[in-house]
């Protein structure tokens, strides 16, 4: 793993506070400042490859060899870089839990030099994966049952970002992948059909069905929209009868009025004694789209999703923050304008029943009948469990999404619930914001005020 | 490199193609559909991610294993991927170069299974590179000669990502980046400053500018607004004066009314005769909001500008396609509605003075005064050339760019140049919709409507 993943001005801060011998135990909180308007709710991801990162953190000769070069840092800076290795620890929700604006997501406490490298990183994973994830979510949500398909490979800001939204979308629900190396990497499930190339690289459309047909006997869909649709249909309600095919056979719509077309579709399979051939639809789908065919009652069985999950289209980032909110045991907080940060190290604590969120301080207990949503994932810089498979961080969205009250869940003006502040939060917040006011002196006071 | 990295319907076919020896030559286009309605140009981009790819492509033993276990292919199918190797061409538009909708960027011509197995992979980094390097460019166009530094890494849709926004963003005029890998890897211009934990890490902000100064007596920069903006810059002044620092020397504004706070700590900077110190801004910066600010005359030298343009935030992905337009010397093209391409092997004419692009066939000699855009990349499965350098696309998007008719610069109601078919183009076009039509027979007629 790489250290040099990350913006300079870490590695600024970092050699100024290892000259200085500032390296007391510091713990930096990662949350979301607000919600875009149209998320009702978070879906936590990024921690694991975080952790990843973490255990693997070092400077290798060839990023000491190009600091050394631009001469940005000096010689026992360099040496220090060599040395260092993440050592801390870091409690967070795992992923797959529900979570919302202003609570933290991870909390870093380790030597200042170490936490605050490891920034940019941890921003960038949790940011990527909490969005997609969050996203694929409210897909889920519009399906209302009916299977999705992750469609998105072609489209994802790049790779890495591919292989990732599959992971995320079979987290959340999707009951497959078009991505071929994300199911190979993480067990998922695999599907796809052909392209429109594939019927035209035949003389004709029925051609091209039969051909698929035979050789894939076992799971032909065919795509009928190449030309046209209801034409489409009719060749593969003629190929199916002539091979008197099995097994799980589908027709995908790619473009046009879903609406109409799965209906007169349906219609001519059901017609063709052809009940059990399910219709899929595809071609930039969103949430909206899928629910306005779901709740139009359209004889969808599935839907293939791509671009607009894969990049979080409506909203393609969060407004995260990694922000140190104690040093040296010493609360810290940010006054800047709109961007106050609370301070201390922190818990969460949910109540299922009414549902409910409640922020404190990391040192006061669950109130009853709340449970601790932030664990230990890392102590000293070890993982204190094997990374989570897909399975397990399914589960535990399923069983956070079951008691998330419906306001939460509307796709169009979602409300989420209030997070409370414990009595002792606010209270640290007060008093480390009346001190630091104090002490800002004859320049002008903080111009932000705090929010809780 | 993997060839698993591709959507299993493109191993469907391949393995159809080949169980039946349909391999003759295929060309397929990859281009944008049509553009979003505040772009006016693309710039071209991830042509050469896609070359790697493609010199490298083949099938691992574990990628074999996985299929096999995947019951998803036979043995005969298994060899054949085996022994896949990338053999064809690639024609392309070379990255940094201007283009439009409607115009090729890439055109793959290989036996079939070839050019279709790699779909995928193409698409993803056209589109995704494309698109962040066309926003990046409004930033420039934004900033009128102010300098622009990369802030997106801890935003960007994974490090993969990071890492190309910030060679993608230098392409197109950023002058300095602050991923540092990035800046590694493409040898671009690193830059960074503190964060606001730095400040907080201190005991007092003057404490905290005056250790920073001394640690990077030749570069530093001063981020004010942690509690008071202008006391922060106070403190940076007095600091400044205290150490007698000299070299580059600037203030950070990261928060906050942008503008008022610029002209006001350019007048107390220049008060203090310290008329040397830069202004940068930064904190959730646009194109649109750069605009303001310089039309405003706002005293700022340089903008940091991070998550909007990193993740091309108000349009995250093009509407790119990749088509077969020929196989085995027929020209093909898709008729769904809405979707319908042009078919046939391709060039794209460029005339300088007055600036207009012509489509027209690959046959056709470039007309008078024209050049043509697209050149052999990729001949036989191998490079023409080495890797182009940033420096060289940058050359190659300045030179476009200063022929660009102004309607299409324009941020906000940008109009793109139309973009003309060749006389032969066209009639192509209709022949081949003509015979398309004639052959679906009694089942119905295209829907689609050719677009030229």
């Amino acid at each position: 793993m790489n250290a040099l993943l990350t913006d300079l001005y870490e590695l600024n801060m970092v050699a100024s506070y290892m000259r200085r011998g500032m390296n007391g135990q510091a713990t930096f909180s990662l949350f979301v400042r607000r919600l875009p308007v149209t998320r009702g709710f978070l879906v936590t991801a990024g921690v694991e490859s975080c952790l990843d990162f973490l255990e693997g953190l070092r400077f290798e000769e060839r990023d000491l060899d190009y600091l050394r070069d631009q001469r940005q840092f000096n010689s026992s800076d360099l040496e220090a870089f060599r040395r260092l290795r993440f050592t801390g620890d870091v409690w967070a929700i795992p992923e797959g839990r529900i979570a919302f604006a202003g609570e933290p997501l991870i909390e870093v406490t380790a030597p200042l030099t170490e936490a605050q490298l490891i920034e940019t990183f941890l921003l960038n994973q949790v940011t990527f994966e909490t969005t997609i994830a969050s996203k694929a979510a409210r897909c889920v949500i519009a399906a209302a049952g009916r299977d999705l398909v992750d469609f998105s490979f072609r489209r994802t800001q790049g790779i890495e970002a591919g292989l990732d939204v599959a992971r995320l979308s079979a987290m959340v629900g999707f009951g497959a992948t078009s991505n071929v190396e994300a199911a190979r990497l993480h067990g998922l499930v695999v599907a796809g059909t052909m392209a429109h190339s594939y019927v035209e690289a035949f003389s004709s459309q029925a051609g091209a069905f039969r051909a698929f047909a035979e050789d894939f006997p076992g799971r032909a869909t065919f795509l009928v929209d190449t030309y046209d649709t209801i034409a489409g249909v009719k060749d593969a309600i003629a190929v199916i009868k002539q091979l008197s095919l099995a097994g799980p056979l589908g027709i995908r719509l790619d473009s046009g009025n879903l609406d109409d077309l799965a209906r007169r579709g349906r219609k001519l399979l059901d017609s063709a004694g052809l009940s059990h051939v399910r219709i899929l639809a595809s071609g930039g789908l969103d949430e909206l789209e899928i629910d306005a065919l779901v709740r139009a009652g359209a004889p969808i069985d599935a839907f293939g999703v791509g671009t607009k999950m894969g990049v979080s289209a409506d909203y393609p980032y969060l407004d995260t923050a990694y922000k140190l909110v104690r040093y040296a045991d010493r609360p810290v907080m940010k006054l800047s304008r709109g961007k106050v940060t609370a301070p201390g190290r922190k818990q969460v604590f949910r109540r299922r029943r009414p549902f409910g969120d409640l922020v404190g301080l990391f040192e006061e207990a669950a109130p009853a009948r709340h449970e601790s949503l932030m664990e230990p994932l890392m102590i000293g810089g070890r993982r204190t469990e094997a990374q989570a498979a897909v399975a397990e961080s399914r589960r535990r969205f399923e069983d956070d999404y079951s008691i998330l009250p419906a306001a939460a869940r509307d796709l169009r003006s979602p409300r989420p619930p209030s997070v409370r502040f414990s009595p002792a939060l606010r209270k640290l917040s007060t008093d480390t914001q009346r001190e630091l006011m104090s002490k800002l002196g004859p320049h002008g006071h903080p111009t932000g005020s705090l929010k809780t």
